[in-house]
């Protein structure tokens, strides 16, 4: 059984939500059953680039991650693209055996039962600028999977008004989950630097958007990466 | 029975630590029994500045709070200055009952019984760089009070190789707190800008020495309200 990897990196730190500031290594799978309009990570999601996906065992996996940690356990975020539609139940169950923990980001519209091993499972529905819809009971299935996990979180990235209204709505659906709202990041092009003052303004909008409007449940972060690296990939 | 308190601001979000990102209310005490070279809180310590600094019932404290959440109970950081020497506890306890959260951050000199009705009591003993020396005994009494709080973590900052040397060491010495690690910022004349660029370089000079170094238990965080407002207050 093999695992399509777009790339291992790190360690460097989670950039962004739940566990922003943790240190990670990343294992980014390819393939995505979703296309974001403005996916930040199109070389793990559109088909054209799978020639450049490595084609690893879970073992081999797990070596990688521990060639990169020097062997000393931390967190492991397994991102995508969409991670869901494969299997890394072998990954995290060779990892935890060595105290490695596990995180892993999905958009929600496919459920595994290696959901329930992980320590953190970060769900992030994707608002309407996404250009795409959320089928809501395969969400629920995510989370009905991942019962007996550590933590289930959701995760919303919000572009205009339009996402806050529909986050506050997803917000109101689980009320059980805590919840990170991140602003929208329009400037994807890896060859592109990113203005900083542009992405501080970003946040700046989203802070006042809700703490203006008095919705104190969420917590609202950058994504710390790009402020500090722009779109440089495999840091 | 009155309080010092120097400002109450927000809501706007939790720019550091633990509670990163977290929709907060304010409540800076004025005074304290330290004096850190590179303080960015001067307004709150200096006694040169205690004529602006209000004399407040704890009554009155909790009515700006309310009246600046508009009513709906949000988290509480309560800072300085260092807020340990004095009686926020009428404070917590009217809040509280209302569904008002509190935090309070504090260098563990001074420890006080309200810790343990804290929901979360952030301990940040201050590296050499800052030319004071913790007293680690009142350190262990101020956790000692705080037992049966919400949660006790620890929060560094560092400047330089000493500084992290010394974090090392503090972690050794209380390996069961959470440890967060955030640069020093060096630029906090609030009459001047702070440059975006240096603030995110710090960062990542930070981030390599601990991702280098195989250190992964701290989260190594950023202040996110220095990189939005830079040292204007009361945001």
């Amino acid at each position: 059984m093999t695992l399509r990897i777009a790339e291992i990196f790190g360690p460097t730190i989670q950039g962004e939500g739940a566990l922003i500031g943790e240190p990670t290594v990343f294992v980014r799978a390819g393939g995505c059953d979703y296309r974001c309009s403005w996916c930040d990570s199109l070389h793990a999601v559109d088909s054209a680039y799978r020639h450049d996906w490595a084609v690893m065992a879970p073992e081999q996996v797990m070596a990688e991650v521990r060639r990169l940690s020097g062997g000393r356990p931390l967190t492991v975020s397994i991102s995508g693209g969409n991670p869901a539609i494969q299997d890394f139940a072998p990954v995290i169950a060779y990892g935890k055996a060595e105290g490695y923990r596990f995180a892993c980001e999905t958009q929600g519209s496919v459920s595994k039962p290696w959901f329930a091993d992980l320590d953190t499972l970060v769900l992030s529905p994707k608002p309407p600028s996404s250009g795409e819809t959320v089928d809501w009971k395969a969400f629920d299935q995510c989370l009905e999977a991942a019962r007996g996990c550590g933590q289930a979180v959701m995760k919303i990235v919000i572009f205009d008004d339009e996402d806050y209204a529909w986050a506050k709505a997803a917000a109101e659906r689980h009320p059980e989950l805590p919840l990170y709202l991140q602003p929208g990041n329009p400037e994807v092009d890896p060859a592109l630097p990113v203005d900083l003052s542009q992405a501080t303004d970003r946040l700046l909008w989203l802070i006042e958007k809700v703490t203006g409007d008095g919705w104190f449940t969420p917590r609202v972060l950058p994504q710390l990466h790009v402020l500090v690296w722009g779109n440089k990939r495999g840091v």
